[in-house]
């Protein structure tokens, strides 16, 4: 009944260790093994009892997978998977987790010209990193996109899709292009920006560090979460995911620029129409449960 | 021992509510006198019984009152304190709650000549407005900037910062103008940004806005959030605080387009060296008590 019985992760940070932690909460009878390169994030690993067993290289851990999971960032992905392609068992189905797809299938492909590469992104995360920031149910009520290459076989698609469900997932099958720009809008944009209003505000003369840090309840906290994610993982996605990104990055400058022009000539109304529309998306985002409906997220006020 | 015996509260939104609110929990014996222009606003306080008084008149509101704190959009302010000038009692200390102060202080002080007017700015907030979206512990461990106008009372302003203090707020005391270009940093330009974002992602024609909203844990929907905030409020603040802001803006302008080239010219290391800086930020804004320290907020995963 289960889609997959023994499962191989690469790379044990965030979204590799929740992979782990899920599958042992929703299929406790499947074997993981995982897999990093980092050789302290196996020793966690190991001490932690996060998989089955760790493996001391990327060929040992896939030898006897049916499903092996690139958690690495988009930019390593091609690399690692050339350094298992020997060992990988024929039938074994290749997915990854990386934020953007179209590059990351040109080059698993080119590394693997021979396997079933389905893949997939679950869109879910938190601001930290690393083996133990991850938790079982972070994919719940997420969604995970899968983004079968034309031409994918559609068991091996359902196959990957039915393991997400047990994840807790909901699964949506998209074009990978199509991915890419929707993810450059509801994720790398919002990165971006928040990436860099934090660095702005930190390198302003007149308003020290101490003071931006004291008043940052003030709506700028909300960004330094954002910006506190991988360094590494967000300089792949940026540059992975590039003709994208600038198009999104291209449509914000140009709003910004009309807000902008409307606050020197002082046109409250195109203000307040602007800021009474974007009530009615948070609204929808809480109806459809993608958001906490406590106010300030939840935050705790004591 | 109290700082003020009889409070009057103008504007019974999140903030006026609140500090009603704040003031039945730690300061009980205090007599609290409210008024919205709002007649729903105010029946809603009778029913709730947010205050001991709900007053028909901002006239009639103030007429006892040792304290008279504006609670109302900084574009109001002006004109709510010229309706009470004539029933404001001598020696009654005015403040305000606004987040912006060169503005407020221009504008009350042409409505009010006379009046011992010390100004205020609890640094907190939630996107919920009106007054049953208030609490109690909303300024607890936030900051309160009191912003003395050159020539103040210093017995004045002691007793407003000892009064914010009873709320459960750290005070200090800034500058009028000084704030303003903290705050445009810290909090409004944060705000702007929030509410661009959200408009560019719900303009687009390729990516829908059902597609936004589904996928918009990976990142988007935390400016969501902000862009929820109440737009009379906030159309007000970028109006008043308009040159603070565009300054602000303008530097985010330039560091977004110096990330937009390396992102076009493939340049990872400089992404890498600011994605990394913005991390410490954020560790000295939880190790100051400025954030919720748990992963997401604290969101719920459940």
């Amino acid at each position: 009944m289960l889609p997959f019985a023994r499962v191989t992760i690469l790379g044990l940070g965030l979204i590799g260790s929740s992979i782990a932690r899920g599958i042992r909460q929703h299929m406790p009878s499947v074997r993981v093994t995982g897999y990093d390169a980092d050789p302290s994030v196996r020793e966690t690993a190991v001490a932690i009892e996060l998989c089955d067993d760790v493996a001391d290289s990327a060929g040992t851990s896939v030898i006897d997978a049916d499903l092996v999971i690139l958690c690495v960032p988009v930019g390593a992905m091609g690399a690692v998977a050339a350094e298992f392609a020997a060992d990988l068992p024929a039938e074994a189905i290749v997915s990854d987790v990386g934020s953007s797809k179209l590059s990351v299938i040109e080059a698993v492909r080119e590394a693997l010209p021979n396997a079933t590469f389905i893949p997939a992104h679950p869109v879910a995360g938190t601001e930290n990193s690393g083996p133990t920031a991850g938790f079982a149910s972070l994919f719940h009520h997420r969604w995970c996109i899968v983004t079968p290459p034309e031409g994918s076989d559609p068991l091996a698609v359902e196959r990957v899709s039915e393991f997400w469900r047990r994840l807790g997932a909901m699964v949506e099958t998209m074009e990978p292009g199509h991915h890419d720009r929707v993810l450059a809008v509801t994720s790398h944009l919002p990165h971006l920006i928040a990436y860099t209003i934090v660095g702005t505000a930190s390198d302003l003369e007149e308003v020290t560090q101490s003071e931006v840090i004291k008043y940052s309840a003030g709506g700028f906290r909300d960004f330094t979460r954002i910006a506190a994610s991988d360094p590494t993982m967000w300089r792949d996605v940026f540059l992975s995911n590039r003709e994208a990104v600038l198009d999104m990055l291209q449509r914000f400058t140009e709003d910004l620029t009309a807000l902008q022009r409307a606050i020197r000539w002082g046109k409250g109304d195109e203000l307040f129409e602007l800021f009474s529309r974007t009530r009615a998306i948070r609204r929808s985002i809480i109806d459809q449960g993608q958001d906490d409906a406590r106010p300030d997220f939840g935050r705790s006020h004591e």
